[in-house]
């Protein structure tokens, strides 16, 4: 055992290194296992595993959790990265080679669609078109002598009306000067990320979960560990010790489970052990149907470990992009001048429309509205799925948000694709779950249906053409 | 000599920084000198510099080229970076930490003041509050069925409408797929530094520059190297070994020197040599008074070296956050898979309001109108000077722009912090040069003297408010 000597393990890190900077091992190469790697060293397979961890975390490798480590896409003289650009393409950083290992969502479907269930669209008829109009106008009046830079943290009326809103809405304990404005969730998962991660960390993601928290988590080239989830949400009995985790406990993406409350308390207790931080993603909790509202992560947090998110994309528009963190008082400080240096503040206008609808009451309104509209769009949906499809699909995840997960019985996995493609062809955008896996994919098809975006009538001759596709396929 | 010896440098940083966490060496701490510490452990002073900027690369040093390093403010344990939240306070990654040790710029003077010389502020008066509300309100009334995230990238009739307009009012070739629209020039930069730098790699940076820009570089564990500036602009002879360089070339921030064709053509073959890119920050080169347009450094770039930037910051409003780059074809694809895990994308609404008014040539006009406003303001901040203080000014950077620097020959530097103290005691905001400069300080005061937010009689009661100042303190 070579163990004791010393910069051992820098030396086989160097040397790996060097083999896929030179192009001997090519993007796709995949590396001997960590027992082999040790004999042929003569160290210990800890040595080889925090080896491979620390070229995992440079963006060298990649790790299908259990497999043997492949050599990373998008490395130097792969064109994958931008090699294309010649010069200045070939040489990505870390994160930018890490990108380009990513799976890049479809494009939206052609507009000839009958019906695409994409996750995370909203129709534009339930968007306030008018009083998001006044509000813009009325800012625009309102608007200061001197244009100059605000607060990085938002604007202190958005920050103060927004206080009031979670706590009539959601519950949720905070003084204005602990909400810091984002350009949507994405922008916010992206600032905790980079204040609390370091290449190496460990992250414990929801499994399955959403697909861009964990890409904005590796590719700062933090070790993402996943929670297996069942139908109460995260499983927090198995979180493995890391610096962060991230979580959807009103209604877990995208399986829909609701967090019971011993398991709140044992993720906060598990952060508390750790030392680690909590993103609480409060996505959709504005959506409920036939559950009651459930209070927030963030409301049971007595030590300051959660990191609330909320969002406007899926009440108002997910292109508006206007979300908001709710973070402990010490941290505000931090997050405030990493977005002044991220990008200096969200738009003004957009910061005061939305300051105006919240605190004269319209904001409010225009959700309760949306609820009605959603659940109407979500009752056609399950009626249409249990008339079209009777026993052979199960749907979870009803009882909130914007979308279900139906799990199609009679369609193995082995089929997935055959069916997205019938469906294409047949006039139906149809999304599978499991690009939110990071490993073991289920043995079914379930499909994310979102509904949000869609006309009941939509949904209707959707499904119905679902039934048809499916007769074809099963 | 131990260099030989085996991982003795990792040793070296393993030690420093163990010293660091566990608060032997608290934050502000003077290290050794690179030679006393190589004679105590007996090795080169190359190996202990190596070490040392792998603890500044890690955020645990801080180094004044030249001066010892010193031990990093915000370091665990330490408040300034939220230690006082107790918990996840405690436990920012190494840019937390670094962003802990900026200084952050002083907030917006009081309204009550006579004049702020504020740079970067806009007057109102000159924003088309009129054509935008109509913009909006049209974007608003086209908005498609479904409301969907869009192209990370920009929305295309925005990236087409830009590449008409930079081909006619800059001379830039591009196509509208090479353009990537981003919230304002600091998320520009932030993207470029993330997609192209490392831990521990090396910028070339202007000095005096930008400081937002030194700070994003720095923030991601850059070593920021500073190239001298003369009345030319950068001085590209002394541009050290890079992988990234930023540049002002149509109009220096902040000394206004122009970068004649000589140096453009030595910046270009310099990141040739060395296989770097370069950001061109072209600010504000819309505001020309008594000098030709000058061409940007990208229209003459062969090889896609040039990561132009543009922004709406200057034209229509700071708060507005629209910006755009122009990248080489092979990096559109990391810069828009970037995008998407930062913050999905620019505001829709704004995108396309901005696409009807460059379009519609409204845009164009208005910077015409913007233009002959600025040209008023800037005449009369120059005659004020010269009448007001005479030969006691030298003013710098006249012939572009929305700003001059003010040099004071009377005023020591030592009387810096008195006379902006006196100047906001009597009702007028003054911006010293000395926050642009990373090292050595300039002997006189030389004032930052933005001009754009300000009326034409507020300028002229400001200058006689400063003269007044300077007969106190001089």
């Amino acid at each position: 055992m070579r163990d004791g000597e010393p910069g051992i393990g820098q030396r086989m890190v160097a040397a790996i290194r060097q083999r896929i900077v030179s192009g001997q091992d090519p993007p796709g190469t995949r590396l001997p296992s960590s027992r082999a790697l040790a004999a042929e060293w003569g160290v210990s397979r800890t040595t080889v595993t925090a080896a491979y961890d620390q070229l995992v975390a440079e963006g060298y490798l990649e790790v299908r959790q259990g497999a043997r480590p492949v050599v990373a896409a998008g490395l130097r003289g792969d064109g994958a990265a931008g090699g294309a650009a010649g010069g200045v393409g070939a040489r990505l950083s870390a994160f930018g080679r890490r990108l380009a290992g990513f799976p890049v969502p479809a494009g939206p479907g052609e507009p000839g669609l009958v019906a695409d269930f994409r996750y995370g669209e909203l129709s534009a008829r339930d968007f306030p078109a008018l009083p998001w109009r006044r509000a813009v106008t009325g800012a625009l009046a309102r608007a200061p002598a001197v244009l100059r830079y605000g607060d990085p943290a938002g604007s202190p009326a958005l920050r103060a009306a927004l206080a009031g809103y979670l706590w009539r809405a959601r519950g949720l304990r905070c003084t204005a000067a602990q909400i810091v404005i984002v350009n949507g969730s994405q922008q916010g998962i992206d600032l905790c990320a980079r204040l609390m991660l370091d290449p190496g960390d460990a992250v414990a993601m929801e499994e399955p979960g959403y697909a861009l928290a964990r890409q904005a988590f590796a590719a700062l080239g933090a070790r993402v560990l996943p929670v297996p989830v069942d139908r109460d949400g995260m499983r927090t009995a198995a979180l493995p010790p890391a610096r962060l985790a991230y979580a959807t406990p009103s209604h877990q993406f995208p399986l829909g489970g609701v967090l019971p409350v011993a398991r709140r308390r044992e993720l906060l207790a598990w952060a508390a052990r750790h030392g680690a931080a909590v993103i609480e993603d409060d996505y959709d909790s504005e959506y409920r149907y036939d559950i009651a509202p459930v209070p927030p992560l963030q409301a049971m947090d007595e030590e300051g470990r959660v990191l609330y998110l909320g969002t406007a994309s899926k009440t108002l528009s997910p292109t508006l992009r206007l979300g908001w963190l709710v973070v402990p008082p010490g941290l505000v400080e931090p997050f405030a001048r990493a977005r002044r240096l991220l990008d200096r503040q969200s738009p003004a206008l957009e910061q005061e429309a939305l300051a105006a609808l919240v605190e004269g009451g319209a904001y409010e309104r225009h959700i309760r509205r949306a609820r009605r509209q959603n659940a109407e769009r979500r009752a056609a949906l399950l009626a249409a799925l249990a008339r079209q499809l009777g026993d052979s699909v199960v749907v979870e995840g009803a009882a909130a948000g914007l979308h279900v997960v139906a799990w199609l019985l009679d369609v193995p996995a082995a089929l997935e694709a055959a069916l997205v493609a019938a469906g294409r062809a047949a006039g139906i955008g149809l999304h599978p779950v499991t690009p939110l896996f990071a490993e073991g994919v289920p043995a079914r098809v379930g499909l994310v249906m979102g509904y949000a975006g869609l006309e009941v009538a939509a949904i209707e001759r959707g499904v119905a053409v679902l039934a048809g596709v499916l007769r074809g396929v099963g």
